[in-house]
């Protein structure tokens, strides 16, 4: 009996390795999905309606004062940025110790703001490219206030759609924290790229970026200064990572040029998981260098787009390897299609 | 102004390092929520009825042929064991590489099988303590089955409860898939208790289970043999950790009388955990060391249980830091109370 028909024989899954971290993913191919079986992963509309939403008017609903406006010519504004009034870090002192016998414990002082647009409907997927170029300035701008603040070691900006995706507000907005420790998934793609950096004596990100370029099969969209496509091991359907093609280790340092590059790449991607999954909940955001006083030589700042169409369930929280019910190759081919 | 009064200078949150795998989470402490707030935790249930559950009789239902059952006097059968019929991994040539570039892949190769007892309603929360021993039982006989097989590097012993703890099925049944790739968070935390170890000349999970058992406060039940508590870093809500006393690197080697004991202080924990959310979602699993042919001497086994209370947003994804909304003290607190 040939091996293709024999049922115990055929290859249910692939174990991919994450090329920086090292990581595990397994990705379904016996049984894995269509594209087509993810057009119902719309995110649950939950709006209340603009007239119960607090940052239609962020001064009269009482959000904290502004840090940053933008205004059209018009004198309306377009994107405002203000801490949030609920944070999960906070100035303070970060010398008081909290540790407890053997453990260690530091307050979770810091910054937490939110960037938020004017439109309460017009989500990123849906922006104009200059529209998202604005957003990615307001990123780099308070970046740039806060980077140098005592005791703020890492900046994470964030972004959660869809309340499935962890967003309360329906209304777009995306969040900084600028926090003093570095974190975890950052610490594990800085080693992964020194260690790789050691041993080829090239970026990782720099050899995916042109490797992907030239294969084009993962590929989403790219321009001459970015580029979008799913990761080989992607850890969830539909993941699209996007870098710039040149070696670049710090997102403080785009310019103006380049961001509008950028937005035209993040547009179309995020644009085409918008058609593809029918306005699926996900989460975004950009993976850079810490900003702790080091430099960070070999690696290579980029953006990870999660669409959310799956929890993880006991083996992922276990082991800390990722089911994708989605070949990647199948998922960038799809998503090429809706641009 | 005195620092308690001035809003702007409350602390509205704790970092805590996990003490194994160095990783932050942080610990609401501002806003935290009461254990009352967790009250409403309970699962959908949406059960099909036994009419239509294939697990009643896995025979009839055409499920894969048996490789254990454990059976009372009567004949009736109490738990039984079987291939996964759609397994994540499978039978295969390791050898075959799915390379690419410059990328790392080999076959999901090894064993996916399911531990299903007999009572469709019966959950390990509200079994007896030899019914829930007779589960260790059979976790073990199918570890030490499997642990020696060729390319079977790891065994994961997993349980899903509830569907938005991801249990596809409410027929109470664990999971356990032998893999040929170490675990990435099985690495973590050999790398961590090897690390501690060369430092602190201890095994860092012993240290963890002394210190606990005599500080008392995060304790939720324990006997001569097994502690849970919740930990120091907990990520999720009333998150638990149950581990032996005394050192001991390997599930397997655990006997008759220690699964007993294990089965009481699991039984009490989950049957708190069960009444103190009202039946939530939840996940557990075992972490042991591997069965690559290497001896662990440094790691301590145990078992982790993640209640299912919240979904990983932006900030989760982003950095790996989990936030989480009631510190652990509280919730063991709170827990001791149902027992």
């Amino acid at each position: 009996m040939g091996e293709k028909t024999d049922k115990k024989n055929i290859l249910v899954s692939e174990l991919r390795q994450d090329i920086v971290s090292g990581d595990w993913v397994v990705i379904a191919t016996g049984r894995a999905k269509r594209p087509d079986d993810f057009a119902n992963f719309q995110r649950i509309k939950d709006d209340k309606g603009i007239e119960n939403c607090p940052f239609e008017d962020p001064v009269t609903s009482g959000q904290e004062p502004d840090v940053l406006i933008y205004y059209k010519t018009d004198g309306e504004w377009t994107l405002r940025v203000f801490p949030n009034k609920y944070p999960s870090f906070s100035k303070g002192k970060a010398s008081d110790s909290l540790s407890e016998g053997p453990y260690f414990a530091m307050p979770g002082v810091g910054f937490h703001e939110l960037i938020v647009t004017r439109d309460h409907h017009r989500q990123l997927a849906t922006m104009d490219i200059m529209e998202v170029a604005e957003v990615f300035d307001a990123y780099q701008n308070r970046y740039l206030e806060l980077m140098n603040k005592k005791n703020v070691n890492y900046i994470a900006i964030f972004h959660n759609h869809g309340k499935e995706a962890g967003a309360s507000l329906s209304h777009p907005h995306s969040q900084l924290t600028a926090i003093p420790v570095i974190a975890p998934y950052i610490k594990l793609e800085l080693d992964g790229a020194e260690q790789y950096y050691r041993s080829n004596k090239h970026c990782v990100y720099c050899v995916m970026a042109e490797y992907e370029s030239d294969e084009k099969k993962r590929v989403v969209f790219e321009n001459e200064d970015f580029i979008a496509f799913c990761p080989f091991a992607s850890r969830d359907a539909f993941e699209v990572w996007i870098m710039p093609k040149k070696h670049s280790s710090y997102f403080e340092r785009i310019n103006d040029d380049q961001k509008i590059k950028l937005a035209e790449v993040f547009k179309k991607s995020l644009g085409a998981i918008y058609k593809a999954l029918n306005d699926p909940p996900y989460n975004f955001y950009i993976h850079t260098s810490p900003c702790d006083g080091k430099d960070y030589p070999h690696f290579h700042w980029h953006i990870e787009i999660l669409p959310h169409t799956s929890t993880w369930a006991g083996f992922e929280l276990d082991t800390g390897i990722e089911v994708s019910t989605i070949q990647p190759e199948v998922a960038a081919e799809f998503l090429r299609k809706q641009i």
